[in-house]
């Protein structure tokens, strides 16, 4: 199949020539059965067959799974110009601590080439687009070679790659840039890299963020042909966040959303719901919980008998949702979009099959300070979240009167421990010793762990951080922590 | 932690050596910062520590996210003989398509060594005991050494650990083998390995199927520290089989069942189930869904009108039983027990936060034909699961007079058909060579690539074959399957 859309290419390629990047045989008997390769197109045929010599093997990356590391370096000549034609990981050797034992560009240098392309499916996080600038503009440093560095627009499941292909000048200057999350092609004369040209892109974490979700959504429904989106809506900022991002990405006629009251559902869960609905002109309905939760309240009593209520109550409440949801879902052929945030996710405040199902986790790698920020960066150019919604304390409203505070501390506090354990990927001692409640750390600390299990099964997550959960970040459900 | 337990085991190791498996740190910058090491304890402190060459990165297996893979090789002397230390996979790139491009056996020869000891976490599969004792036989064999091989025993979550550790002596021959699935030790004189020692061990599929199960589920509990499971018994083969693996595991008293009859369940499913109880002698409560059912129809009827009944209906009363179990399991503790077998979950054919719920799946990597072996071989010293069982029509009682065999094909066929697909990983035109309907292949193979998004959601499964969906078996959601 590959072989079949890179020979169709090859023969368009009469006075120009393409590099396209799909898996290559390893004719040999030892090693991996498939090398990852990039494909040199010209005069008609394959001229050369480039193979990616460092793998990533860590995060979200699975290489050394599928590929057998190149070891052989060439230099690929064209219209008289030498050409260090890598993939990807293969410029990225570059920290204090090299995971590598070969350097691609250093094999290559040997051969003298004029300038260096790089083809990359590189996966978007909002600090990924600084850090990639800076990697690609120290090798055209260090090599003093103009760099062509094209990246992957477009995503998968819950993977987004956001594009900003560049030019990079021998002395490391970023000459053109193209934008982030479109496709754009772009011709410019090699021989003449000095002109540094304006683009208009903007590196603003929050709005990077709101975009690559967007994409996100957007290729999640059209590469499984599926074009409709619900969710549950229950007047708190994460649904009402999820909501207008899907409505930016599918359309707002194409998600719809379910209010799902009960008995301890306050007026404002309602009112503001509607005032969102009505903002965005998106479509909705009223469903009450409250005689389903009566029937297995009776259901259960034999059992349950005179228990006081607690957790098993709080979690009934909201898989009844989570069943009303699939139940549309599997009646209309909506995809539910998963509202949780990566805060709750983290610690596991969140029900299990109830407010944790759906088929893809739209801010699921966002934690709540940064949900509150893209609501307003949502409302930048006039109110679609209302502004009730984000002034008032978060409640999951699942017993009278509760505050997400009265079970977590405050998000800003929660939130900067959480970063430093997951992103930072610090333990314990570190976090404390940054100056932060010994007994909070490590009672979060204990919760993020303890939740694996929860977070084993719930569905994929869009990822806009440098570690998201999921297959990024694989930990065992029965494991011994540090604490 | 790894290096106090180690250094607290050396220090008994007076008269004795052992030999301990655990990381290890890479010195060099280059690299993955650790090994996956063996340690050599004699006299009191670490002697020698070996480092792993061949790293598994397939499957169930991702070394080489972790380990950096060792290049130089080293001999142990001690008391008198000359050791080769190996670890696991080191031995077992003997296939006809090698795997990596350096032999560690090979490499030590070269150092005359006499005897060979090779530490291992071999995960089980029913038919890998067989496959790994041809393995050090014709190690032993290859290097005209004997060869000491110790394996792991206990669970991790999905992935069982069996043991059979063994004594194999320069000509090939098994001298001594210990026990599947517990722990056992073993004193022998390494100048006399020419007596074979007759163990009764049985490599009978079924039973070391059950076998594995039992200690998986077993593992899996005490590790995580809980005690009580409960499931739902429908009537069915699956639950009843699931029941009877976890009482033994967990004994008895320690496993609840709920039934939960619907307006289609037959009355066999009750009696069935009640039967199963009895001969077990374990607890039970009977909630009836119907008053759900009709209050989730009544709050639904606004959106549903007066659409035709579907899937949509026929999923709602497994969710309703999905909230029921997972209530009970917050409210007393237990540990859900999915009860869903592999052709079921190859296909889809299950509620996604309904039947598919649960914290461990325990027959999610058995057949279904298996399933039945699995209940005759239970019943083998006396009936535990009711004849009845065993003989009628599998149905998922969903909708009046339902059958399986109404949406599926035949079980002895379509567990053919996914084994070929899943175990022995052929595409659809080499199955259809093999003699089945190609509309049929098709069908199935598509059933099963469209499910993976359910798949995604499901709790751990219990491995008990070279192919189990979970971690070993990683594709797309969003991907173009060959058809």
């Amino acid at each position: 199949l590959c072989t079949e859309s890179i020979n169709k290419i090859a023969k368009e390629c009469r006075d120009i020539a393409a590099v396209v990047g799909a898996p290559s045989i390893n004719p040999k008997i030892e090693g991996k059965n498939l090398y990852n390769s990039a494909y040199f197109l010209a005069e008609g045929k394959v001229q050369h067959i480039i193979h990616k010599s460092l793998l990533p093997t860590y995060d979200i990356f699975d290489e050394y799974r599928y590929f057998e590391p190149n070891k052989q370096f060439e230099i690929i000549a064209y219209k008289g110009k030498k050409i260090a034609l890598t993939i990807c990981e293969d410029l990225w050797d570059i920290e204090d601590d090299l995971m590598y034992n070969v350097n691609p560009m250093d094999e290559l240098m040997k051969q003298n080439p004029d300038l260096a392309i790089n083809i990359a499916a590189s996966p978007f996080s909002f600090d990924h687009a600084t850090i990639r600038k800076d990697v690609i503009s120290s090798n055209a440093k260090k090599y003093k070679l103009p760099f062509y560095y094209v990246n992957h627009i477009g995503a998968q499941t819950e993977l987004i790659f956001d594009g900003g292909s560049m030019v990079v000048n021998a002395k490391g200057d970023i000459i053109q840039e193209l934008p982030y999350f479109e496709e754009a092609a772009l011709t410019l004369d090699s021989d003449n890299l000095n002109r540094v040209i304006e683009v208009q892109k903007s590196d603003n974490k929050i709005e990077l963020i709101h975009n690559a979700i967007v994409l996100g959504i957007s290729d999640y429904f059209k590469k499984l042909g599926f074009g409709k989106a619900v969710l549950g809506l229950s007047g708190g900022i994460d649904s009402a966040v999820a909501l207008a991002l899907a409505a930016r990405a599918l359309g707002t006629k194409n998600v719809h959303s379910i209010l799902m009251p009960s008995m301890h559902s306050s007026d404002h869960s309602v009112s503001d719901s509607l005032e969102i609905c009505k903002n965005l002109g998106s479509s909705y309905d009223i469903l009450n919980i409250e005689d389903s939760y009566k029937s297995f309240e009776t259901t259960l009593h034999p059992l349950f008998k005179d228990m006081p209520e607690g957790l098993a109550e709080e979690n009934l409440q909201a898989r009844i949702r989570g069943v009303l949801l699939m139940a549309y879902s599997n009646k209309f052929g909506n995809i539910v979009l998963n509202t949780s945030n990566k805060s709750e996710a983290a610690v596991g405040y969140g029900t299990l099959y109830g407010d944790m199902c759906g088929g893809l986790s739209v801010i699921g790698d966002v934690y709540k300070i940064d949900v509150y920020d893209l609501a307003r960066f949502i409302n930048k150019d006039g109110e679609i979240i209302p502004e009730n919604i984000i002034t008032k304390p978060p409640s999951a409203e699942l017993r009278p009167n509760q505050k997400d505070s009265d079970s977590l501390p405050e998000y800003h506090i929660l939130d900067e421990i959480l970063f430093e354990y997951i992103e930072k990927r610090k333990g314990p001692q570190e976090i404390i010793a940054m100056g932060f409640d010994e007994a909070l750390v490590k009672r979060i600390l204990r919760l993020v762990n303890l939740n694996e299990y929860k977070r084993y099964q719930t569905s994929p997550i869009l990822r806009v951080s440098n570690k998201a959960f999921g297959m990024g970040r694989r930990m065992p459900i029965v494991g011994k922590y540090l604490s």
